[in-house]
């Protein structure tokens, strides 16, 4: 099984943290491609970059026929409609793949993203999978996406503290990790803290190998039906 | 004042259809600006087209600075929130002036619009917006966008029956025309079935005029943040 | 263009500040008619006033004919939908239009109101019209109605703490101010705390005008269809 | 225990029905004072027979001082909050009554009232008290409210005709009937139909006498707090 | 009439408790019969005592037919269906009685109950009544069940606690006490905080004897048919 | 890694069935113990089912320590609750996972089970999971669950017309079998249907290999704390 990963920001680095992530998680028999746009914003922080890295998602999908699957690894699930449309396999978006197993483990959870910016796009998101209601609240560390490239010191620290909150203020039984580039902190903050700690990649690459297995594909009755041919001008 | 009307297709025909409707409606000293991108789909029907549509669209407002507000004339209100971050100015979709329009004037409206396929890409809106509950259905007529440039007599017919099931069946108190092509057809089917009918290109212009003169702008707290400096691969 | 402005309290006073409110945002060209009803209470505070108003603002309606659309300027809403039955043209009230025009500039808007027991007639107008996803929270300011027609000291700063605390605590993206006595504060507030602040006084005006123009009226289908003629007996 | 129920509208020989379907079900002991305002339509019927009728309404309830609890007959459940604020004792609406009854015995009903024009107050009264989700649909039987008063023939077949289809379309489990006119069909229609038939009035009885037992009263933190002593202009 | 008052959980002093509780508000004439299981956990506290209590509830109700109708006296309500698919008279169960008589006493209640691990069974059923737009908000005062039967002295500081926290934070303007064991505690704390303060078992006693008189019984159509006849093993 | 998979009804025939989609889908290294209860309802069909099953089913897994995870084989998803606070592994019914499988696929899906009595509680179901939104209908094709045990003719033939009518009638772009029985008919149905057609069974065998490998477990904290140890009485 094949399974196309895409970060779809710009930095290559972040797309090899995020492909370590997915191979680690991967069975044994999944091969993971992890790849990023050539063109594109470096990181994705809130709705404009979410639009701008559209064009280069989309020619990464295209650019790569006969996946088993397909990752989207930012957050913010951006693209996921028209992806789906596009590709011939099942897709997921790591946002929702988080959700949707967190919702598995717990009566409610929260979300500890990146910045303030990146809420409204995460709670807008919850609501229209109709998981609002399993979110007790979407929390921002304050930590931009690149800083976590760095060393972890004080954005670790940001981050407890708002676990910590979410636990008391929010009642939170499990906490879901907003940003790809946090992939590699769950099993240390879940034993902090206590309660199931998710991340998006993994969960993806679970969701998918399990729709493969299942011979799944993402229906073309409605939304989702393939794209109409057209007259389309390129710049 | 200026108005930059933005058809996100690139169908010229079209742009000139949406920028007479929407000059028919400005007030007097108000300059429409009618505008459509060089590059992109000739329609938008479904995600895949949205999404493929977003880079012309927000070319097209970087291009055009110094106006007061702007419409986006796509029905699907793909690229609002991009928008929303990139201008200066207030942005007003007219899928959102619709339905907020037809709120003030019945307490259910139903939504005809042109293929199965838009239809839950509305409904999403519909519920993102929180006027889910105001709308009782969102109908198709399943008469394709470019259709509507043509001979009216077919399509007619079909948007008529959608409009004779909306009042029996769902009760509707208004009709919301959903495809920015319709616009010239609103009064002779208000006429016809005895209850508003609404234009989205017309109810956007309105609304636009009011937030300038409200002196009005979008908030620049959380979500519609303006974009981050960032660096940006271009293709 | 005639906008007949009802203010639904007995305060003069309140009538001639909402009135020069209004006629400050109205176009060229429009005339605007403030009147309050001869008989009522002197402030709306809670669902008893609102009830005991509404015989003098149905009469006042019937009272101007010819008006080309109508303003409630009570932030209850009080009298809507049986002011919508009795007019022949469009009804908007100032609590609707600062929802739905702040619905065009923020992802979520909180309110900040007089008196605490007017919140839960507000967040049942929001409930119903669908807009209680969008707004974050009902504040109330301790202010009472009449206080506002005074010295702005004390009131203002109460005002202040609330926005500031919606800022924090709901992260909203913009305050709509509940109170129709409030409408002179808007530019400053929005100044002070770098958001925008709404006046539904003025967002009505142009939300009328904006229907006057389209040529929509209120439905006739359903639940505002015109009163049926039959016997009523008068005191 | 004296429980006053109050026929908003002023056709005495309803009042007379009212109150002889209260006093069928009231416990030993219980007092039925039924009453109509001297002044206000002859029946409530949309919003506007709504409104004007408030001010009668009210004005009966200060007329008699002393009740243990009241009902308030209008299934519109016209007045109710105002009502709240200002009686000393516990209020019930006969729609609020049936809806809370029909939801221990029925994991869905709907209702059949009477005019297509009384359906969205009704529909937005369930949404306000929560068990908008309960009620699987509002039918109108379009039978008038007075012709209830005369033979009950075609009226009857029509309302059979709607519990038929509120029993196939919408799975309903029990039926609430919208209207006090209808309180002596409960059981011939319940046998007929074989599921729950609610009236308001009966309902709304037990639910006052049970109040009075547990020596409940309206709360008056927040939104029913007593109305404020303030000037009234009186015409 | 007689009413069976079924404490499903095996403390016989609870039993005691509750059927106290209930004869002191049922009406002249109406006998209570309180019984538990001899079966089952000690307390319910939880999702895995709600499960494991089940069996000997029904055998309760099976051993005692006749009843005219049922309370179920545990706030989490477990078992509420399946007896009302057995019983051939009305059940009601004591969480969703008040909340039910709750909503007709204030715009918005806050329950207090005792330990945190019960609050997500008691806001699921919320939810599924309807009525979780009501609630304010479901606190726990870390009391446990059988502690309240000792001294109230410590218990009763942490109620009052979460009391004072509902009125501030919450804006609650009643309190639903969440375990039948507070019964007693209802008018000292109704009249410490201000505000009305509703205990379960009373509230079901009311409503039961108020459907019984109403002569309405559980519907058969859909959810709460009757079971149907099959193999049964037994252990 | 041992998956254990329940089916909560006594009938040994449908457990070998249950087992066997299992193992179809279960990965390599995957071990399936397919369990059923010795004592409890040869099927569950309804809620009064549903509760007798629950002592048995938890019974089963005391049992059964040492598994990695757990699947309940009941479409209602009975137990749930309990059976996680019971184990110490991740624990996934059938109905869940095919709500937020078939939400990976599809804008909305409808549910096709058996019998009318099924419907509410499979709807209770997505209310709570949060999934309500996502599911267009819950059909019953009235065909019993043991029936399907038979010669699929007649049951064949009565699933295929609720499907076309899920596709028409609620514009369901996938179908979910609501009953474990149903398994073995998923691809037959997806190819002459034309859209993605789920059984819980095999998606919740992949959700539970996904939780394994993901390390992740229910949470402790709140509603799915472990059971606390208290004198629980047997018969």
């Amino acid at each position: 099984m094949r399974i196309l990963v895409i970060n779809p920001n710009t930095t290559a680095s972040m797309t090899t943290k995020i492909g370590a992530a997915a191979k680690r998680i991967a069975a044994a028999g999944t091969e993971i491609i992890a790849v990023n746009p050539c063109s594109g914003p470096a990181s994705i922080e809130g709705y404009y970059d979410e639009a701008i890295s559209l064009a280069g998602l989309l020619q990464v999908i295209g650019e790569h026929p006969g996946c088993d699957a397909i990752v989207l690894a930012c957050f913010d699930d951006s693209g996921l409609d028209a992806a789906r449309c596009l590709a011939d396999c099942p897709v997921v978006a790591i946002g929702e793949a988080a959700f949707h197993m967190a919702s598995l483990l717990a009566n409610k959870f929260s979300v500890v993203t990146t910045l303030a910016r990146s809420v409204p796009a995460i709670e807008h998101n919850l609501h229209r999978y109709g998981l609002a209601a399993r979110c007790a609240r979407v929390r921002s560390s304050e930590v931009a996406v690149l800083d976590l490239e760095h060393a972890a010191g004080p954005a670790r620290a940001k981050i407890d503290a708002e676990i910590r909150r979410a636990i008391e203020e929010d009642r939170a039984e499990a906490i879901v990790l907003g940003c790809a580039g946090m992939a590699d902190l769950t099993a240390s903050l879940s034993d902090q803290h206590g309660l199931p700690v998710l991340d998006g990649v993994a969960c993806a690459v679970t969701l998918c190998e399990g729709l493969v297995r299942l011979g799944l594909k993402t229906s073309r009755l409605g939304g989702y039906a393939a794209p109409a041919k057209k007259d389309r001008k390129s710049a």
